[in-house]
């Protein structure tokens, strides 16, 4: 063990201890790695699998996509694929051999190994809101642009919040910050505020080898230690229909050479930049990711990569997308279907439409995150605190979509549905007989404090006794808790040093300009 | 075809047309017979299958369930069970023997024939909420005791809302009728406002017979016709440990006994009348609806009857019930696993907490509507309108509900997952190639107004025009949905002749002092 992995042990050991004590302002679960047990939803039958993976692979072999990426296309024409300026055709063979490379299951390490995440298999993660430009508060009452502050406070709730697995981008896009330099601060905010895995944007080399940088200074790892497993990652966008862009796919071979994990999300909003059909929205999506994945795989051959979806229709009246809809849900479970038929672990998403956190944007969002499980994702991504189609950051919906969020892990815990001799409890219904209740009796004082789930913000208590208590709905009582939250958070350990080298990377930085924000 | 078929033909053809000019306050889905499709969530094994049955066969030979009902005491003595006293043990041979002659799939036929239901197999059916003694508007602010008008005004949406198959108890007690007589009116009320699928309370012999009656009456059905098939039905709930109480027992053998359906429903809330284990729980409820069945078996095989389940928990700390948990989810799943086991169609419901229709109220209904989806529920109970734990009645919540449950049958229809080669679209993927969008082509055109789930009630614009149209949260716009609706609402058409023998009936009946009240 390095004299570095040893800081962070320790420094492991302490954030627990903080969670711990931060379980003082509400009583959450503990951190665990959720294991999906349940089958998935499957609304294709084989030849529908079939039929979607025949349309990706004639899309791949006789349209072609666009790399707007002179490495890739020179990449793509070594590995014998047809391209014609920008434009990439590649046969179903070599898509399927370089998808064989990748990994089906693989973890990533940040700088806590206690918060370690494997991704893949059954396990299904949970990460923050990412990247919107707005922020909205109940005290506010207005949608405003993002600032740092708001950010470290959502940041703060990331870390909080044990049904939260992964920190994904920014939880809100601090505009305040100089687009130049804003990445450094974020990332200084991010790396000590949080001890959880990390993710980089792929906007631009300076951006992403800057992450990387402090993602090992924050780790107390050397290159080799960096490079040997992955300690982050990065997810992309295509640019639908059938394109990739300069950066996103820059930023994807930087990280692949140095063993990190990609995510590789098209955001295919059928009607508008897919087909009307969801099958047709899915077969574009699935062709854009499979033609970025081979693409690494056969640069870096087993890099861990990710399918994710993002697949959803818009309002045929506006046009604007729309979210944890009935087709929304189910391209997820499509996209699920296919994922596994590739043998690659899935992103899907916990969004809405809905403006502010009412009782739209809660159908919606648990629409989408019962697709999430249905489907057998394995990262879902925003699943905290997205509003107005991811236009907007909410702490209230934050805190609202952890509730659900520990709704679902509870469900998923295996008690919930035991049917040993002891919960079938012959013994206890004998007991009691045909008169009198099971409260009192001993198999049920053996189990009551663990039996059922436990929430921390629905207010199970009848309407008199609410409405004395002052009548709150849920957001209100999301706010408080959220006050109370980032009035009393503590950070997580981490090693003076490490924190003094962190602030000297991004003072030098700075100093150096930052990044282009040519972007 | 009898005269009194006739006039119903004619009745439901103008019943028709009215829903139709009842489209112009919202855009609705049009009235379906939705079809499950989804594989089910099984979190049961073989052997836990095995084990649950096993509990129940054992509950009802070895403890015994208490009948206070004489004539189900004597029918069981009859049938060679083990009769003590009021309490009666079973073999579980005869238990078998008894469900197997009740029905897998049966079709209930209202006074309008084109709402005919067929429960069982994967049709999955949605009821309005039942039972509520209070109500709750965004007008009132407050929960008041349920009257007549908000009763009519409940049945109104009931009415008028297609995605409601079936019109079940009271959708608010409205305790300003005399319990003597309240059947009587809200019976008139239930039938003239609605031509859907009608339920009776089985609270008494007097209420039972007197809505069979005025089912017969307002079908025009003579009593032979009214007995050849199924034309309304009852829901009973046992008196949970492992009892069932006379009024309910003998209303349902009314039924039965007239060729009427039978819901059976146990109300084991898992740590207070049922063991704190979700499987024990399950078990007790399994066992409870199960020795009733083969009552009504016995009494007249074949009768159509339906296992229903209301397990949920208790909150631990406050002994109160909780809805729409982790647990509730778990144990409706399995509640499906064996009413499929035992070859009966299944009822759940649509249920929260919550005391207002926020967010929590949202999540929580959620969780349990998805429940009954992947339970392979055939008719779900308070699918709309139910909160504080079906203490409040509140028509926002109705209408919010509504649209879920339009989310959820637009889910249902296997547009949203085809995989033609049309739904595929390679030819209009080529056609826009690596540039432009989707929304002008021919594939879209020919498509994009049936493409897509509508919403009535969620609200997909940006933030900014939702704000300039003024800035309403759901549970607002639901409430300004309720008064259009209720305002400009038409009865659907009954024939003046019957509706005069209905009104008749009710007069003759009050005069005579309707029904005890001592239940």
């Amino acid at each position: 063990m390095s004299r570095s992995e040893g800081r962070r042990r320790r420094g492991g050991g302490r954030a627990g201890a903080t969670a711990r004590r931060g379980g003082a302002v509400i009583e959450q679960m503990p951190w665990q790695i959720p294991v999906n047990i349940d089958r998935p939803t499957e609304p294709l039958g084989p030849e529908g699998i079939q039929a979607i993976h025949e349309g990706a692979m004639r899309i791949l072999e006789e349209i072609g996509v666009v790399f707007l990426n002179p490495e890739a296309l020179a990449i793509f024409k070594q590995a014998g694929c047809r391209v014609e300026g920008d434009l990439v055709r590649m046969d179903r063979d070599f898509v399927m051999e370089m998808i064989g490379k990748a990994p089906s299951t693989f973890t990533i390490t940040p700088r806590n190994p206690e918060r370690a995440l494997p991704i893949g298999g059954n396990h299904m993660l949970f990460g923050n809101v990412s990247s919107p430009p707005n922020y909205w508060d109940l005290e506010l009452g207005k949608k405003v642009s993002g600032t740092r502050e708001q950010c470290q406070d959502l940041l703060k709730l990331t870390q909080y919040f044990n049904c939260i697995h992964f920190a994904g981008g920014y939880p809100v896009e601090p505009v305040d910050l100089h687009a130049s330099v804003r990445h450094l601060d974020v990332l200084y905010d991010k790396l000590t505020i949080t001890d959880k895995v990390m993710h980089a944007y792929s906007l631009g080399a300076e951006r992403v080898e800057d992450v990387m940088e402090m993602v090992k200074i924050a780790g107390g790892l050397s290159e080799k230690e960096f490079q040997a497993k992955p300690r982050m990652y990065t997810n992309i966008n295509s640019t639908s229909p059938l394109k990739h862009d300069y950066p996103m796919i820059d930023g994807c071979l930087r990280l692949a050479r140095r063993g990190q994990a990609i995510v590789v999300t098209p955001f295919t909003l059928a009607g508008a930049m897919a087909p009307v059909t969801m099958a047709g929205a899915v077969a574009q999506s699935i062709a854009e990711s499979l033609c970025a994945i081979a693409l690494f795989q056969y640069v870096a051959p087993g890099t861990p990569c990710v399918i994710g979806t993002f697949t959803s229709n818009v309002d045929m009246k506006s046009g604007a997308p729309a979210f944890g809809t009935p087709e929304y849900m189910r391209s997820t479970q499509m996209t699920g279907q296919m994922a596994r038929f590739y043998g690659l672990p899935m992103r899907s998403s916990g969004v809405c439409t809905a403006n502010v956190p009412d009782g739209q944007a809660m159908w919606e969002t648990s629409n989408s995150l019962w697709a999430s499980v249905q489907s057998g994702t394995n990262m879902v991504y925003h699943a905290a605190g997205w509003l107005e189609g991811g236009l907007i950051a909410s702490p209230e919906k934050f805190i609202m979509d952890c509730e659900v969020l520990q709704h679902i892990q509870r469900y998923m815990q295996p008690a919930t549905f035991a049917t040993t001799t002891d919960d079938i409890a012959f013994g206890a219904i004998k007991e009691v007989g045909n008169e009198g209740h099971f409260f009192g009796i001993q198999h049920t004082q053996d189990r009551y404090t663990e039996a059922f789930y436990q929430p921390f913000l629905s207010d199970w208590r009848n309407y008199e006794a609410w409405e004395e208590a002052g009548a709150e709905w849920t957001a209100q009582r999301a706010h408080r808790v959220f006050k109370d939250i980032t009035a009393s958070f503590q950070e997580p350990a981490m090693d003076d040093t490490l924190r003094g080298e962190l602030q000297e990377f991004v003072a030098r930085r700075k100093e150096e300009g930052g990044a282009p924000t040519d972007f």
